[in-house]
């Protein structure tokens, strides 16, 4: 699946993922509206109203990107209509031939792990019949519990040829108070928590390899443009997973410490910035309204390929 | 919810938690054999088998304890079914008045730590319309993100009355690849970074009291006992939630360092111990068969709650 991935990164020129994360208060008001009036206020209803939004913005940006990323907790929070709006929109990315991200942060040890993997990028088996429970591409993982709680993604993804990223440092304000930390390693140095679980990143991911990169990636936030440089060397194999641009701060120049010198190994998400595009006064003025809201992401993404494609050929 | 939880301790005895971890290799076949019969070989088969399972062990057990911890990925593994027996499972458990922790470990930043704390913790507004979306009333949760990650966890706590208990020190063998890292704290102490989490704990805890303990707890493994007992002095007022039991390796003579002198502030977990009692020999002896497998499970609650509280009397 990295093979895939970054063969569509190649033809796209677009080193870039949708972030399908529909707050309720990013929905455009008539397809809330049109869902409670055929199903009354309820989670189905909000579950059909945030299908049809991801969809269209899927239908107008599809052949500009490689891949999604939508959060699952935007969906856990309404329940099991708002699960089943998740894997509809897995399988209508799927349709389209997207790369689907899957934002879940699991992270647990042992055979709780591999029951979360398998959710979310294997099968299972009853009796003579076979199921896929989720059936994304690649997860997020969280490391806090050591190797018992990598290892058994790690096994998953090596069967069905999926991938990992694993939250390495996360791009909110507060992601130093542990990941900045400063450790001691087992050879004496001090470096930050951050760098030591990297090289652990680059460690399980040595054993993944595809063509050119392994299919255990990391998360680093576009907001720690200095940490992403170091990081980027600490794990040379490793696709980076960029949080952060655009609404949480983080612009298109920051982001060049990601990328290798070939401008691959990263892949920046933008979630807001895309999906509620036409609630800017920028796209408003290009004649954007809540009904052809769609057409605003589609503008929202071209923009974002110029801007990183912009500050790589400037490096 | 701490005050009910510590009150049923109290009353039941018994400082235990029975871990519905339903993996399919402990379901006894008769019950999916049924299930399959009415509903083919299916995802909704193996959801009613697991429901069904989790009844007869509820049914057998819920007099003798004072809480369930569900773990939400053994069931998330069969999709949407699976989930949906989720939720069945803790509905019913709130009928028969057992405090439910959602094993959900999750751990996002803002809005999105937010929607995850709505979906296990809150409830969601649809017009003039509330919905629970799955309504447990503690969720474990993982502090890799820091306080961006916590904090929207203990807004939905506040408002709700509910409660997190927070991973510090995980029971897992390979827990101290990170756990366990020396760091240097602000005052320039060096520190395992379990004892910084845990101290975080305490000071997100201390403005979250009921009328004993704070709402705010942490999850601290049985197999680390002399950790335990650190943790357990520098979290004064936090509730320990000890995984680790038995099929881990963790005894009722290590327990005693998690509980204070009153024999409160700790829950411990039992899984397989219990769940799947039925296939143990010494249970086999005393008249257990595949049928009657919940009533291996109330005696291994007997056992379990005398194993803890011997080790308590003894200390």
């Amino acid at each position: 699946m990295i093979n895939i991935l970054n063969d569509k990164i190649k033809k796209t020129g677009a080193p870039i993922v949708v972030g399908l994360d529909p707050m309720l208060n990013y929905l455009p008001k008539h397809l809330l509206d049109a869902a409670i009036a055929e199903k009354g206020e309820s989670l189905e209803a909000v579950a059909d109203a945030i299908f049809a939004y991801n969809k269209a913005i899927v239908d107008a940006t599809y052949d500009l990107i490689p891949a999604v990323k939508p959060q699952i907790a935007m969906y856990e929070q309404f329940g099991l209509p708002g699960l089943e709006a998740f894997k509809k929109t897995v399988d209508y990315c799927h349709e389209k031939d997207l790369v689907v991200i899957g934002d879940v942060k699991r992270g647990d040890i042992g055979s709780t792990s591999a029951a979360y993997a398998t959710a979310h990028l294997g099968n299972v088996t009853v009796g003579s019949q076979t199921f896929t429970p989720f059936g994304e591409d690649f997860a997020t993982v969280n490391p806090y519990l050591g190797s018992d709680g990598i290892n058994p993604f790690v096994d998953v993804c090596k069967k069905e040829r999926k991938g990992l990223f694993i939250l390495v440092k996360t791009s909110n304000p507060s992601s130093g108070e542990f990941q900045d930390k400063l450790i001691k390693t087992e050879d004496g140095r001090e470096i930050p928590l951050y760098e030591y679980v990297g090289a652990m990143v680059d460690k399980w991911g040595s054993d993944c390899m595809g063509d050119e990169f392994s299919y255990i990636g990391a998360v680093v936030g576009a907001t720690y443009p200095e940490m992403g440089k170091v990081l980027r060397d600490i794990m040379p194999h490793s696709y980076i997973l960029v949080p952060g641009y655009g609404a949480q701060g983080g612009k298109g120049a920051d982001l060049v410490n990601f990328f290798n010198e070939d401008g691959l190994g990263a892949i920046v998400n933008s979630s807001r910035g895309i999906i509620a595009a036409y609630t800017k006064d920028e796209y408003k003025a290009q004649g954007i309204t809540d009904t052809n809201f769609a057409d605003a992401s589609r503008l929202a993404v071209e923009d974002m390929i110029v801007d990183i494609s912009t500050a790589l050929n400037n490096r």
